[in-house]
């Protein structure tokens, strides 16, 4: 509020109101950098964590052009460094995505084999924005630095926490993530990493970032981080310990779920479950009405009906997908009350969507060896209701055919037999679709 | 301040507080297209005035690859436009700057003749930002349709005050030119209008402005658009009065003074002047101290050591520049105390520079054709003032040749000749700088 009334003149000019705002700029920087374990003049201010990310990776290839033209990131980034990777494969770079393990984290040896003597940039979130899991920066971060490869850290999910360990060379954040204003991210270059800032010539921020600065925000952005950090090693115990009682909890509660994610190396406030045979949207809603406000991976949930690129990577199921961010100051009996509700939304749209009751063995045993279901133009979850369905159909050994097209159930098949203990034997196109086939085991 | 407790949410999400921010990003873009007099689903809201800028020039380039590489541009337009104009030489591409007469503005026949088959975009500012100049955007916008090239218009400095006239294709922007809050631009681009969104993917804002939309900004922006507009027409009559009284009074107060940019067509809030014999950063901090906060395109005031483009483009003096801006809500009281303050300020710098008192007529003759004037090393406004005391040592006809290595020279010495009526000759190189040479006239 204060930088509203003092904090709006240009710091680029030499009035005194100009020089109050480079003041202010100038303190905010300093602030920020103190958080973040950086010299003042390595940091700058974006409108955004998506334009640090897009600004930051666009610069860091520039820079290291005679080194190569070859991009490391993780499969579960967020799409803002997913998409600048697109963008830098459009333009004749190669990109390396590094596979993930079923909790969601990259594994430091298998990164480190990713680079090579072309590398010109890596790049790793610090936690997964989806599922909380924690990857193994200062890890991979060493790998790189052995290898003369900068690594750039997408922190835009941990900042608020904790500094970002090990020896990374960029640094991208978002303050809305941390509970500070809209329109401020943090772009931070390591001293004596090669940098050349793309798109047009803008003298403001070291030319790392255009346009006239949100000083305001800029100013709020810089207090609530400090605000946030000074509080956060005991609020992080604090919502650890809801998270997991979510957690621990949920699945005996609500029956068929999986809760994805890794269960120690995680972030305090995320946690992240899968539901079989709902669909997200309705249980979104369902939450909604009961004054709960969560997300979800699910293809229903997404305005291009692809499941969540995290969920897919990780190949965990990802129908009935929900997301629940507990922000700092969450009550404990909110969470109670969710864990209350929760069950009875599940089992509502499990009935409306007739989903079954139990695992299908007391289904009738017709003897044929291979049933095939139809859910061709059927939307998530209904191809996995209706192979579970059937599963009992058929015997021991026996195979069930699902004709889908809906792209979640290449995702959601293979997660359910993994739930279900029963035998994923692979895909291949068919009319109109493609044709899923599962062995019964139990 | 409602929108900051309201619409911190994400638009994206499915959740009340999601669908709730996405109404107010829908009614702030359905306000702020009444106002500039387009389709809501024509406007996108960005993070500046620059990246709209950046943004818009690059998409409408790259839509209209097939038609060709040239983009023309008007000499004086905002730095995000001509730096938009370097990226596209630099790619490749061929730019036509459009030369502005002494008041500033482009001739439309000019600017028509600039057009080519091969044109891919062309851009005018509404207005300009240094002089308050309003440019013929209505009649080059017919020029471009007619010739079936996009105009992009950037208006951030007109937009407060009415809509933009004329057939124009596209649009810029910025909320805090017309009051509004920092951290917002405007995107226009007319339906029919071929745009291809350049950098990384991002769904946000149609795909034509990435990261999260800082949704209580955008809210006050068209709020405060609205109600700018709303008495923006009785403003306007009381602040170009104001404006007028600067313009005419300035020159009677203040010997040696070039008033700049058009009488009669300009924005009623800018007003600008140059004063000879004084550098712009003293005026600047004298004036500040006595509590009015002015600008400058003067040399020594810019990081560059070069005077504004602007300014050098429209061809007249730099030195002594003093910009000043006239709020909505300027008192009259304020610009009276301005009137009385100035003349003692300017004649305060030019004692303590050593600047003649007149024009020099008086001086001892030394009947020597060509007197040399040996100012390297010197800075604006030096030069100018040792040329104008020597001018009068030279008989009729006789030469001054000034020795300079500072940019503002060669802009500063003409403009001089023709405040003084004396003939500029040119310039050439010399040893540690450059040579000019002015006839003594009169």
């Amino acid at each position: 509020m204060a930088s509203l009334d003092e904090g709006w003149a240009d710091p680029a000019r030499l009035y005194r109101e100009g020089r109050r705002a480079r003041m202010l700029l100038d303190a905010a920087r300093e602030a920020a950098a103190e958080v973040v374990g950086c010299r003042a003049d390595e940091l700058v201010f974006t409108s955004s964590g998506t334009s640090a990310v897009h600004s930051g990776v666009a610069g860091a290839l520039a820079g290291r052009r005679r080194a190569g033209h070859h991009l490391i990131v993780s499969a579960v980034e967020h799409s803002s460094v997913l998409h600048a990777a697109e963008v830098h494969r459009a333009g004749g770079g190669s990109v390396t995505e590094v596979a993930v393990d079923r909790t969601g984290a990259v594994n430091p040896s298998a990164y480190a084999g990713a680079l090579r003597p072309d590398t010109a940039l890596a790049c790793l979130q610090s936690a997964n924005h989806e599922v909380g899991t924690v990857q193994p920066v200062a890890e991979v971060a060493g790998a790189c630095r052995a290898a003369g490869v900068p690594l750039l850290v997408d922190a835009a999910q941990s900042l608020g926490w904790g500094p970002v360990e090990g020896d990374w060379s960029l640094l991208t954040a978002s303050a809305h993530k941390w509970g500070g204003p809209s329109g401020v991210g943090l772009l931070v270059v390591r001293k004596g990493v090669r940098f050349a800032p793309q798109g047009p010539r803008d003298e403001r921020e070291s030319g790392r970032a255009a346009g006239f600065e949100n000083l305001p925000a800029i100013v709020a952005a810089a207090a609530s981080l400090r605000a946030v950090r000074a509080e956060a090693a005991e609020e992080a115990v604090r919502l650890g310990e809801l998270t997991e009682r979510i957690r621990a909890r949920v699945p005996g509660l609500v029956p068929d779920v999986e809760v994805v994610g890794d269960p120690e190396r995680r972030l305090p406030g995320i946690v992240t479950f899968s539901c079989l045979y709902v669909d997200g949207e309705t249980v979104l809603h369902e939450l909604d009405r009961s004054g709960f406000s969560v997300s979800s991976g699910s293809s229903c949930t997404s305005s291009t009906l692809t499941p969540s690129h995290v969920l897919r990577a990780m190949g965990v199921l990802s129908e009935g997908n929900v997301r629940v961010s507990l922000p700092a100051g969450t009550r404990e009996e909110d969470v109670e009350r969710f864990l209350t509700v929760l069950p009875g939304v599940v089992a509502g749209v499990r009935e409306k969507l007739g989903a079954p009751v139990s695992a299908g063995d007391d289904a009738a045993r017709r003897g044929e060896d291979t049933v095939v279901v139809d859910a061709l133009g059927r939307r998530c979850p209904i191809p996995v209701i209706e192979l579970a369905k059937v599963i009992g159909d058929v015997p021991l050994g026996g195979t069930v055919r699902v004709l889908a097209d809906d792209e979640a159930a290449r995702l959601d098949i293979p997660a359910w037999c993994e739930m279900r203990d029963q035998q994923y034997l692979g895909e291949e196109p068919a009319a109109g679709g493609t044709a899923y086939s599962v062995r019964r085991l139990t």
